[in-house]
């Protein structure tokens, strides 16, 4: 089941590919990340004229158990809300996934309300909502692998339509608090440092919410099996982008990372399998909790610096024009050969 | 000549734009600097409905007399080689000019090369180069108000052809060593802090610059009038941008702005008229000298994080399609009432 195969990135075609940006009419370097972007895109891809096809950003939604202890200011019945806004193209990743030309797919993973009757949303409801897991897990090991599985296949049969490039968003009241808790024990950064405002707790709320989710953890002393601490502790919405991630990374796909939330997706699927973090790119700094930390811990540079903290794959969307950019750059941009300028490259000088 | 009028922002619209805002489907907040942004371009267009029409970015040229004191490792002929470049859609800024759907405007504002064959560059020229200002004036005062006159100008066409958003670029070798002596005098930074690499100078190179820089300076003790600060040590590219801010903002366009040069040009149009930086958005964190301090100086949040150090508007161009994404958010995203979605805005809690 979790028997994902992602191949670490291939050095075959490195020279061919510093050869191909460094001789862009430019000062070596001086395209910063970008050059960095087409460079990772190009060994993900094997090759010097990479292209991105047929775009997506995953929306999954869930419910969180953990919501009974007050851990969010939101009442629960906005992620249902939410989802039926989003499967009709509302919502902040609505509109941005449109604006920038990506394809939205909405899954249900376990949201704690009957949306079957949509036909914009993909049911891959494993169970309606986790479990409290301040007294129990949040799903038995058995309903975590379904979630994994279910986010793989969906990934699997996007690839199949020709898709190469994907984001992924969530939504599900409360879940920053699983987020923390995994990022925690994923990273081994103290859990205070992990937890924050959400969706705009003040900070009694915040120290409350810390206090509840240290009593959480004290249920489990020195958990460490990967898959143990994403089933006790974990989100439906989060174990199927784990499971989406880590096949996207198999298929040798380009994976946009967001925002808290997914990035604590991001590090259960490093914790099954490290090669992923071979296939991501970093879209943004996000203002919640612990973003900042996760994205040092990762050795991630980000891309936007737009202090955004919505969720839902937004900070995807937003960067995907940016790496759309950077594959332009070494497609299209031209070179000294091309554009009859002095190629100072050679000479250890560089033009301005 | 130089009496441009410029309007500090209005805030009859204030809170109809904060409202429309606020009613999104989304956390209070949550979309960060993109808010910050939308609210800006409210603002400056007096709507709560803003359209971003007929973008451009202005690419001037200019060749500098101070490289005679090799303070760049570039041949000075690549100036005139990349704009022809550009003028074909060439280099970093005919590429993403291109693929993000802006105009491209090359201008000679003083190239050291005739360039009047070439019908895709505008003639701004004011004189071939400017001098060497270790031991005279760059430019006289009348050919700085020339250079500022032609850049309004054009500008004032542009707007006249229904542009309402503009970004600067700029081509030169050798124009770091202007626009670190301009920060350093408008912004009293101490001048090592305002002097880099350039264009791929070593840490010997740099300390010559420096050193070469101060001399410079040394020449106009305790100069402090904004118009003698840009014509004794500024460049034709520079002046020339200058006014075209200048009149960029009094005819209320959006200014995009760049990197190094490009913000130079920016302190010294906020010296003659601090109102123009009401009218500012801020792409990108340029990797070149003292580019970090002048965005701390100018109090200014940047959009992108790419460590660029190209020039040519390149951060401009790269920018733009986030920008679009605000004015689309504003536009186009659902409210709550549009999505039959629980307002918890005004009981001070908020949605996930």
């Amino acid at each position: 089941m979790l028997n994902f195969k992602i191949s670490p990135l291939s050095d075959t075609l490195n020279e061919e590919i510093k050869y191909k940006i460094d001789h862009k009419t430019k000062p070596l370097g001086s395209l910063g990340q970008l050059e960095k972007i087409a460079y990772q895109i190009c060994r993900i891809q094997k090759t010097t004229s990479p292209r991105l096809t047929n775009p997506h950003i995953v929306l999954v939604g869930a419910d969180h158990g953990i919501c009974e202890e007050g851990v969010s200011p939101c009442p629960q019945e906005i992620t249902w809300q939410q989802m039926q806004n989003f499967a009709k193209g509302g919502g902040g990743i609505g509109l941005f996934s449109s604006f920038y030309n990506m394809n939205l797919k909405v899954v249900d993973a376990g949201v704690d309300y009957d949306l079957s009757a949509n036909s914009n949303i993909i049911d891959a409801k494993v169970v309606r909502s986790t479990k409290n897991f301040l007294t129990e897990p949040a799903m038995s090991k058995d309903e975590c692998l379904k979630a994994i599985e279910n986010g793989a296949k969906i990934v699997k049969e996007l690839n199949q339509q020709g898709c190469n490039v994907i984001g992924f968003g969530e939504m599900g009241i409360g879940n920053t608090s699983p987020a923390s808790i995994l990022m925690h024990l994923y990273c081994n950064i103290p859990l205070e440092q992990c937890v924050g405002a959400g969706s705009g707790l003040n900070k009694e709320g915040v120290l409350k919410k810390l206090t509840i989710l240290q009593k959480c953890i004290d249920r489990c002393p020195g958990i460490s099996d990967p898959l143990e601490i994403l089933y006790q502790y974990g989100g439906l919405e989060i174990a199927t982008i784990t499971g989406g991630m880590l096949m996207a990374a198999e298929l040798g796909m380009l994976i946009l990372n967001d925002g808290f939330i997914i990035t604590s997706a991001l590090l259960a699927a490093k914790a099954l399998n490290k090669n992923v973090l071979d296939y991501v790119i970093y879209s943004h700094n996000s203002k919640e909790g612990g973003h900042a930390l996760m994205m040092d811990y990762l050795k991630a540079e980000t891309v936007l610096n737009l202090d955004l903290r919505l969720g839902e794959g937004t900070g995807a969307a937003l960067a995907y024009p940016i790496i759309q950019g950077a594959v332009a750059m070494i497609n299209d941009m031209t070179s000294f050969e091309q554009a009859s300028i002095t190629d100072t490259t050679g000479e250890g000088i560089r033009i301005l």
